[in-house]
């Protein structure tokens, strides 16, 4: 587990590496033939990732798991989930968890305790409010984790209620930016970015250079890049001057780019990956 | 495992038993000092419970663990939380699964299908809009599970969001509670209640009767009594003319209303179940 979110993630980007996230969303049906074939879902997911991990690494700093397609499976996925986190940690990557987790403040605590133990940063829903995401803000101060707060979602009815507009004619999504950068504050670097971040859905293109303005100091990360229709050119406005304070996530375009009785997956997989961090690293170097 | 929530928890009722729900939020420093001493935390926690749900299987038809508590202790948590939900089932109890989960469509189906396996009904959170709830729904209608949909909570920082108003001059949480209605046709009783309900905490009486107007079909999960400082008097408005369509929720007043060294802790939380189902019960009577 890296000491601080933040920096190494800010020291992987700045020694070349692109801001870009592969999301592990496992779908078994879409998994390699050859790989722990006959083993029970659970067993096939980690040995999936153990032999995946490797091919990405070398090209992507971070990896976001999806623990809802991890705990499908029940308590043996959770483990798997577990293992996932702790396989790429080992091969020196990042770990953010997919949890998407949100609840009152004294289970808030018990969410936090646990979860940070696997991951370096976390998603989080901001229905609850302020005292729902203090416990993980101590996480953040104290030890350096991170937490993605859901703003604009990528999905087709995220516009439902992130869209509403509340008093002062913002979208509720904007009031949920400017929380997103009150709790930032005594976090991260004072002159740079905080270890509170923001879920900006790539999809929605034109939400995108208002939110970066609304949330400074705030890292954003966009899903919904490839299968849920977004380009990288999409996401050029979450990038700040210098290019940074972005990090773009693809999921089943990487980890999923082969036919299942391909033996060849790994190398395409690498491929995958190569290739969106070249786009990702070019997209970020042309606002610089 | 019940055939249909909802039924299952108006025959319940209509049978005599208390409109009540006893929480789930085990907190091992409060655990009876006699109940599987020395063993490892999920351990205790599975123990716990199953000596505790004969004392109010008698007296409370619902129980509601909170996910977040068993997880804690990661994928042995999370199998302590499988078990726990078996237990209360085999005891004649229809469960609650207080998860909180969200996420965007393709995902909330990998939810949906695990999640219902361990409980007739969860609770969601509603940031993600339809399509985040839709692949509960299609249980909902299926096969007569349940979901409560996160409207108005009952923490300090509930309404820093939820209390924001938007156009038309009602609260985002009206506008949930809208959803809520609509997302609940299709489902459950044409006559009666839908199996798409709401979560309104205790604690905000004056929005409990707005609420309630505004879901004329929706189950209300009130939270919040006890701990967290609302009283069952508070509720009096959620129920209909009848005296239905709430479910009163209490955790720590009865599964820690004992001292941890107490050998009488079983008699203890009988006693205190049977207490709070009377006073549960006679809200809702005094409304008919």
């Amino acid at each position: 587990m890296v000491d601080n979110f933040a920096t190494a993630l800010e020291q992987r980007i700045e020694a070349g590496m692109a801001p870009a996230v592969v999301g592990f969303d496992p779908r078994i049906e879409s998994f390699p033939r050859d790989c722990a074939a006959g083993e029970s879902a659970p067993e096939r997911l980690l040995a999936f990732y153990r032999e995946a991990i490797p091919a990405i690494a070398p090209h992507i700093p971070v990896v976001k798991p999806n623990i809802a397609f991890f705990e499908q499976f029940g308590w043996e996925g959770f483990r798997a989930y577990e293992d996932t986190c702790e396989a790429a940690r080992a091969a020196g990557m990042l770990v953010i968890g997919d949890v998407k987790r949100g609840d009152i403040g004294s289970t808030a605590a018990a969410y936090a305790n646990s979860h940070f133990q696997w991951a370096d940063a976390i998603t989080l829903h901001p229905y609850l409010g302020s005292d729902s995401i203090e416990p993980f803000l101590q996480h953040c101060r104290g030890a350096g984790k991170g937490v993605f707060i859901l703003v604009r979602t990528s999905n087709p009815s995220a516009a439902e209620f992130q869209s509403l507009k509340v008093a002062g004619g913002s979208d509720l999504s904007d009031a949920v930016a400017d929380a997103v950068r009150r709790w930032g504050e005594g976090t991260g670097d004072p002159d740079g970015y905080a270890t509170v971040g923001a879920v900006v859905g790539a999809t929605y293109g034109d939400e995108i250079a208002r939110l970066r303005e609304r949330m400074p100091r705030a890292w954003i990360l966009l899903p919904g890049v490839g299968a849920q229709g977004a380009s990288v050119a999409d996401v050029r406005a979450a990038f700040d001057d210098q290019g940074r304070g972005a990090l773009v996530a693809q999921s089943r375009g990487i980890m999923h780019c082969f036919e299942p009785d391909d033996p060849n997956w790994r190398t395409r997989i690498e491929a995958a990956a190569e290739k969106f961090a070249t786009e990702v690293r070019s997209i970020a170097h042309a606002k610089t």
